[in-house]
């Protein structure tokens, strides 16, 4: 169950005053991200499936309703109106994975205006969470490249445990092939993966030892090399690669997580080559990110696979997506704000998906051409669409990924960020009319 | 219950490794965070109650155990024995809000090695985020002074819901006078706030209308001026307040969402001074954070209360803390990772606080002079300490932080950041020993 308590205190006391003048037409509100956004040059949606299971189980309990009581800021009846609160709305929204920008709406919420304003905190917590790790993941897998095996390492950084999910739920809907957190695993079928610490091999006299006895206890290890000196690491690794030889075993790779990763790369990759072992592959991780792997890269490090942990769980270089909810339509018609700065997207609009992600967005009544992006995923209350099946899903997402067109590809800051997104005739029009 | 899934499989594969190997003598960790850290000339330590709690409840549960069965990597007696698992560790820590620095142990623990093991991730996550936030607090407190009122209003932007309870927590221990999230309400005791929104505005006829219902809907309403034109707005908000005076009620504020604050607020304090409202007070939010409160007063803007969301929630400048947990000591005794540029703490260590400031982290059997900051507060997993009273705390460590030295004080980066902590003389010989 998802507590109704887990909003804003404005939510509750601006729904207290539409319960108390009646104020409770059917009102949609737009969740959308308002440009530039800093370092991206596209979003990957996310967030819709843990959204539309907390909507639906989104209630007051007894307890909810004493401590709102003890406020002293609510009447008896309203009280008694959330006691039997049921999300009873309509919502449209992108598929989680889909490519986006900017100033469109990603989903398009209609309740009764009392409902729609008390789930704003939990849509706009959910969805900026999960958009902004998918799309950190993303950008991580177009540096590392479509061979790579590229992982989430990120629990112990993340802001806390949920965080931790979600990052782990959202990258390996962006495509990486698995995360460290086991509980993920079991919570989304996510394929757990792990190598070992240095505390492990500080367990051990010494390296060899530790080793020996990882190998021993664990089919196809991967042994983390730079506990003590990473070349000398590699030269046991190789040693042990060569006793497990003889019983027909094997080591899957080595792990390097600090120091210059590049040279050191290459230098394990000689002495396991030398060694005989060309097949060993190597893992590294270490505070990486996008940024980090595209220049390991180009610096001419050898790996096969990469761990990324803080820099994915946080968005390192952009900790925080902006995304807002703001009424557009109610039953006065398409609404927005004028504060300068800021501006809204008037009435309830379909995003057009045109040749090769150009956008169209269009008020309802004016069609478009291409693919709608915005489909009608819960109606009164209840969901339309099946869980989504993240393993499938992320097949897709992949391939879309890495056949982006470069302007978007790239992971440079654009100076002057332009998102390619058109505004219809009529939503222009409301616009500049400033409905 | 804490389910003990919520780990990084690497840790249940060591801990399988040293089940089969019965390597479960008692081991000591210590979380600590590695110099430098970037913009922060000290640390607020926050996350000790979650954590504890976190511990004592952990448990694997029979899903639990059929999904590692399910991996393939664990031996049944492996799964048996963690079906039986209950945290029995030693716990020694800070008290939660004192001010730390990097390179002193904050927290250790010992306990069976695969226990201490096991939790490594739950240590690192918990008390890595609450102490970001809480120390971004602090720098954001300092920056607002001790006169004004700041509240928390981050929920919308932090990773998700539980990362928004630990935001409301953490900030609030270090000072905040309150925050947004209602649950955060209910569930610590925390004052829960809030004023309106845009929508709430646009939901009436015009301003004036918006103004009105909620003023009559709430006692000493805080008015949002900017939906419109927040010149305008202040005066909506002035008339409106002549309007309740003469009913012998009151606005609290109006607050300012948008613009250039520093000029709009003079302005607007100009235009309720003239209307004879000099008791309406100013409240500002919009991305604040320490560096843009401190740059507003520094112009010149007028405001009574901050609220602070998206830079506190995210600790924008510094978005995770790189905390670390690492073997200090087991059987064979005090053990440190040489690895160049990743330096350990070897051995059980005390931290002794001298007068104003300066830290000495001295081996047990040494002793120190001054305040021993590591307290006992679990033993065998039980609590030895009572639930913190996280209001009388508060009071306490609001006002350590307005009385700290300048040095400490000063939110600018520090070119070359120096701790004030020092390394007994037996802890120096074991690091440079590196034993």
């Amino acid at each position: 169950m998802t507590s109704g308590l887990f909003t804003d205190l404005y939510e509750l006391t601006m729904a207290h005053s539409y319960f108390r003048r009646g104020l409770d037409n059917p009102a949609t509100f737009a969740y959308f991200v308002r440009a530039p956004v800093p370092n991206r040059r596209f979003l990957l949606f996310a967030g819709l499936d843990p959204l539309l299971e907390a909507l639906q189980n989104l209630r007051f309990t007894e307890e909810d309703l004493c401590f709102l009581a003890s406020l002293g800021l609510f009447s008896r009846d309203f009280l008694d109106h959330l006691e039997k609160f049921r999300f009873s709305g309509e919502v449209w929204a992108m598929e989680e994975g889909e490519i986006c920008f900017p100033g469109e709406p990603l989903l398009l919420l209609t309740a009764p205006r009392i409902e729609a304003q008390l789930v704003e905190t939990l849509v706009l917590n959910l969805l900026n969470y999960e958009t902004l790790v998918a799309t950190k993941a993303a950008r991580i897998l177009l540096a590392a490249g479509p061979e790579a095996v590229v992982v989430d390492f990120s629990p112990r950084r993340d802001h806390g445990r949920e965080a931790a999910l979600h990052a782990a739920r959202a990258s390996f809907l962006a495509g990486f092939h698995g995360t460290s957190n086991t509980l993920a695993g079991k919570l989304y079928g996510i394929p757990v993966v792990g190598t070992m610490a240095h505390s492990y091999v500080m367990s051990f006299p010494d390296e060899l030892s530790a080793f020996r006895a990882f190998a021993e206890d664990h089919p196809n290890p991967v042994l983390l090399i730079d506990t003590y000196d990473p070349i000398q690491g590699a030269r046991n690794a190789a040693k042990v690669a060569g006793e497990l030889a003889a019983k027909g075993k094997k080591i899957a790779a080595v792990r390097l997580d600090s120091g210059d990763l590049v040279s050191l790369s290459q230098e394990v990759r000689r002495i396991l080559d030398d060694a005989g072992f060309p097949e060993i592959k190597i893992f590294v991780s270490g505070d990486l990110d996008e940024y980090r792997i595209q220049e390991f890269r180009r610096r001419g490090g050898i790996a096969w696979g990469y761990g990324v942990g803080t820099r994915l769980g946080v968005s390192w270089d952009l900790p925080a997506l902006g995304g807002v909810y703001k009424l557009v339509e109610d039953e006065k018609g398409p609404r927005m704000k004028t504060s300068p700065g800021k501006i809204s997207i008037p009435g309830k609009c379909q995003v057009w998906r045109e040749e090769g992600f150009r956008d169209l967005v269009a008020l309802d009544e004016e069609g478009g051409e291409g693919r709608p992006l915005l489909r009608r995923v819960m109606a009164q209350g209840e969901r339309l669409i099946p869980p989504l099946d993240l393993a499938a899903r992320r097949e897709e997402v992949r391939q879309t990924l890495f056949r982006l067109p470069p302007g978007l590809r790239d992971l440079s800051p654009e100076e002057n960020p332009s998102y390619p997104v058109a505004y219809s005739p009529g939503l222009r029009s409301l616009v500049d009319t400033g409905r």
